[in-house]
C-alpha cells in the first residue's frame, strides 16, 4: 500500500446511522422518528441499526454525544475566544445560538431541550447524560462570566455559577418560545434583558 | 322528578378520558402516550375514544385547554390577587410553579413546553394553540408588572409586555431544567436573579 495516496473513507452504516439519525432526531424528536425513519434517511437496511446500536436508547446516548462535540460544541467555543472581550463572547454566543435555529425554519429547537422535555423520565441513562451536558455548559458559561469580572466588566461579587445557569435555562426557555412561534423574537428578547438588566 | 334531589352525575366517558389521559399526558409526554395507554388509564373501552375524539390531536387540543382552565389557570389567577401588592404577586406565581413541580417528583414538567418540544413541529393546530395560551400568559404577567409601574414599584419606562416575555420563556428554561435534574435549583435560582438583578 502507497502511503502516499490517502482515500477517504466512505461512512461506514454506522456513521451514516448517527449522522443521518441526528438530523431526523433533531427534526421530528426522539419519541416521534422510529428506528425506521433513522435507517430510511440513512440509506441502509433495516438490520444495520441493531448491528451497530444495542437499543434505541443507546443510539441516543451516541448522537447526543455527537451533537454536544460538534455544532453545539462549537458554539460553546465562542465562550473560550479571547480574541474577544468576556461579555461579547456572550453576546455572540447567544446571537449565534439564535442565529443556528433559523436553519430549519426555527421548527427544530435545542436537540437538549427536546431530549429533556420528550425523553428524560423514560430513559434515566439519557436523563443523566442530559445533566452532564447541561453542566459543562453552565461551566462554559460560569468562566466566560469570570472572566468578565477579571477583567472588571462584571462586580467582583458576581456569583458565576449562579448567574450563567440562569443564562443556561433561560435560553432554553426563549429557544423552546422560539420553536413555538416561529420566530427568533424570544431570543433577542432575552439578550436584550440580559445585557440592559441582568449584567448592567 | 323531584327537583330537590340533586344527583352528582357519573363522569361520562368522555370526562375519563379526558381527566385519565390528562394525566398521563403530562407524566409520559404526548408523543409516548399511546391510545391504549390513555384508554386503559381511564377504564374505557379503547372504541370509546374514537367516538369521543375524531384524532389523537383533537384530543391533544381539548386537554391543553383543560390544563389551561385548571391547575395552570388557577395559578394565573394569583397574578392577579389584589390582596397581595403586584411585585408580591409574581414572586408567589413564580413560587406555586415551583411548588407544583413537586408533584410527581419533578418528572412532568410543564405540559405546555412538552408539548411545544414533541408535538409543535408535527400538529399545526397544536403549535397555534400553545402559542395562543402562552400569549395568554404573557399577558397576564405583563397586567401584573404594569399594576407594579402603576404603584411605583417599578420604573415608568418600563416595557411590561417584553419582560413579561421574557420572564414567561425563562421560567419555561428553568422547569425545563428542573425536569432534567429532578430539582426545584434551578426555578430557585431563577427567582433570585428574577428579583435581585431583573426587577431591582
Amino acid at each position: 500500500m502507497d502511503e502516499h495516496i490517502k482515500v477517504m473513507p466512505k461512512p461506514s452504516n454506522r456513521e451514516k446511522i448517527l449522522t443521518e439519525g441526528l438530523r431526523v432526531v433533531h427534526e421530528r424528536g426522539f419519541a416521534h422518528a422510529s428506528v425506521r425513519d433513522i435507517v430510511q434517511a440513512a440509506g441502509v437496511p433495516q438490520g444495520s441499526f441493531t448491528n451497530h446500536f444495542v437499543s434505541k436508547e443507546a443510539f441516543g446516548l451516541e448522537i447526543l454525544d455527537l451533537y454536544y462535540s460538534g455544532t453545539y460544541g462549537s458554539r460553546l467555543a465562542i465562550l473560550r475566544n479571547e480574541a474577544l472581550a468576556p461579555l461579547d463572547r456572550l453576546r455572540a454566543y447567544v446571537e449565534a445560538s439564535r442565529d443556528r435555529l433559523n436553519n430549519g425554519g426555527m421548527r427544530a429547537g435545542c436537540l437538549l431541550g427536546n431530549f429533556t422535555a420528550d425523553s428524560s423520565e423514560h430513559s434515566e441513562p439519557i436523563r443523566e447524560r442530559l445533566v452532564e451536558l447541561y453542566g459543562q455548559t453552565q461551566q462554559a458559561i460560569a468562566e466566560c462570566l469570570a472572566a468578565a469580572v477579571a477583567s472588571g466588566a462584571l462586580p467582583a461579587e458576581t456569583d458565576c455559577m449562579e448567574l450563567a445557569g440562569v443564562i443556561q435555562t433561560s435560553m432554553q426557555g426563549a429557544i423552546l418560545m422560539a420553536k413555538a412561534q416561529l420566530s427568533t423574537a424570544p431570543v433577542d428578547r432575552f439578550l436584550r434583558v440580559l445585557f440592559e438588566k441582568i449584567l448592567r
